[in-house]
This record gives C-alpha cells, sequence and structure tokens, in this order.
C-alpha cells in the first residue's frame, strides 16, 4: 500500500534560522516561507533529489506542532509522510488491521490541497505518520 | 551539498512487532533483520519506491540507539539520512559553517560500509542528520 516518501516533516522553533542552516550550512534547496493559516503553520520546503523535507514553524494559537515543540523546545522530525492511491482503501486497510486513525476518521485536504490521514503514532511505535492520497 | 534522503531510521523497541506493522498493516516491502554488531542495531529495511525506512532495535550492550530509547520508549524516528559526493569536503563545509561533527570528525564505516558522519543535534533543530558518501 505505502508508496512514495512524500516529505519528512520537521518541527522547528525557528523558521528563519532553520531555513537558513539548510540553505547555508547544508546546501539545499528551499522555497519561500509560504503561511499555511488553516493548517496552523509555516512551512519551507526543502528540495532533495527524491523527496522533501518539510520545516514547519508554528503558526497562530491552535498550531498542531505547539505541543510537539513543548515537549522538545530545539525541534525535531515530526511526522513523515507517504503517498497512498486510494485514501479510502488505506484508512480501511488500518481500521481493519485495528490501528487507530485520528480524527474523526474522515479525510481532511492537507498542506498540499490533498486529502490526508494521520496515524496514531501508539500504533507504529512513536512515529507519527501521514497518508497523502496522490 | 545535500543529495538524495537515503533512509529515515526509526528506532523500535520490538523489532519482530514494528516488521509485521510495516509489512502487514502498511503494506510495505519489509527485508529480512540484519544483524550488524559493529553498530549496535538489528536492522530491518522498508522499501519505499524513492527512498528507504530503516527500522532500529538496539543490540548489545553498547547500543547508539539506547539513549533514544530510554527517553521514547515506544520508539520514534532517530535519524534522517543524506547522501553526499565527497564526505570530506561536506565535513570541512560543516566546521567551516561552525556546526558540530560528532565524535573525531574522521569518517566512520557507516551500516551500508560507506564513510558516513554525523552532525550535532543541536545544531539542526534537534534532528540527527548522518551524511553518507555514496
Amino acid at each position: 500500500m505505502l508508496g512514495r516518501v512524500n516529505h519528512v516533516a520537521i518541527a522547528v522553533p525557528d523558521l528563519a534560522a532553520a531555513t537558513a542552516a539548510y540553505r547555508d550550512t547544508l546546501g539545499a534547496v528551499v522555497s519561500a516561507a509560504e503561511a499555511l493559516p488553516e493548517h496552523g503553520v509555516t512551512v519551507v520546503f526543502v528540495e532533495l533529489p527524491n523527496t522533501k523535507v518539510e520545516l514547519l514553524e508554528p503558526l497562530g494559537p491552535q498550531s498542531p506542532i505547539a505541543a510537539f515543540l513543548e515537549k522538545n523546545p530545539s525541534g525535531g522530525m515530526h511526522h513523515i509522510c507517504y503517498e497512498v492511491s486510494d485514501i479510502i482503501a488505506a484508512r480501511d486497510q488500518m481500521l481493519a488491521a485495528g490501528a487507530r486513525v485520528l480524527g474523526n476518521g474522515e479525510p481532511k485536504t492537507g498542506a498540499h490541497g490533498k486529502p490526508v490521514l494521520f496515524l496514531h503514532p501508539k500504533d507504529f511505535f512513536g512515529t507519527l505518520i501521514e497518508l497523502e492520497q496522490v
């Protein structure tokens, strides 16, 4: 079922400083910062030849990464996103296997404008997994 | 400088259970478990179309992932490995930029038999970065 790794998301407390480190120290190609208020983050895309890293900074009072940054004030890897061809089939496969889908179980529109679901990290050994239909 | 994402490493307390979850629940192609006593881990490769996830379980008393699992008993994303074409040039670029290379600064032979270095997570917003010469 799992397709490509679409991105690895890294939560950071200071997006400008993190962007500079990836661009200037690591020599990666980085995008301009993009505010996504409906997702509670500002994002910078780090373009690698085979996938993306997304640097996320909290935006607004209800940011979904705020609690993570409280626990990990320096930042850290927040989730990994895999592509799937059919988000509903993927959801049903997860539920049939006893894995928990976060929220109400219905796909939401993710930061790339495509249907996404998040799986409970406790069911996957501490890793928050996003599934994105592409 | 940064090339492909070679792998994302996930530390897990129970490799057999994690392998089953990736294979049976997520429907991924997984390798047989491979013990790497000189690296203090047993590894299973999760093969995605564009990169790999490596599931790591501690092996032996000096495992480099033991402290991480003490802090994160359920497991979690441990590091991300980027490919570089010249590990010495990459090391010198890191040091010139003021980033810290772990250990004595000399590349070691990594789990894939290639020269690797690890960068200090405090210099990269809580993310442990491995550079591998390919």
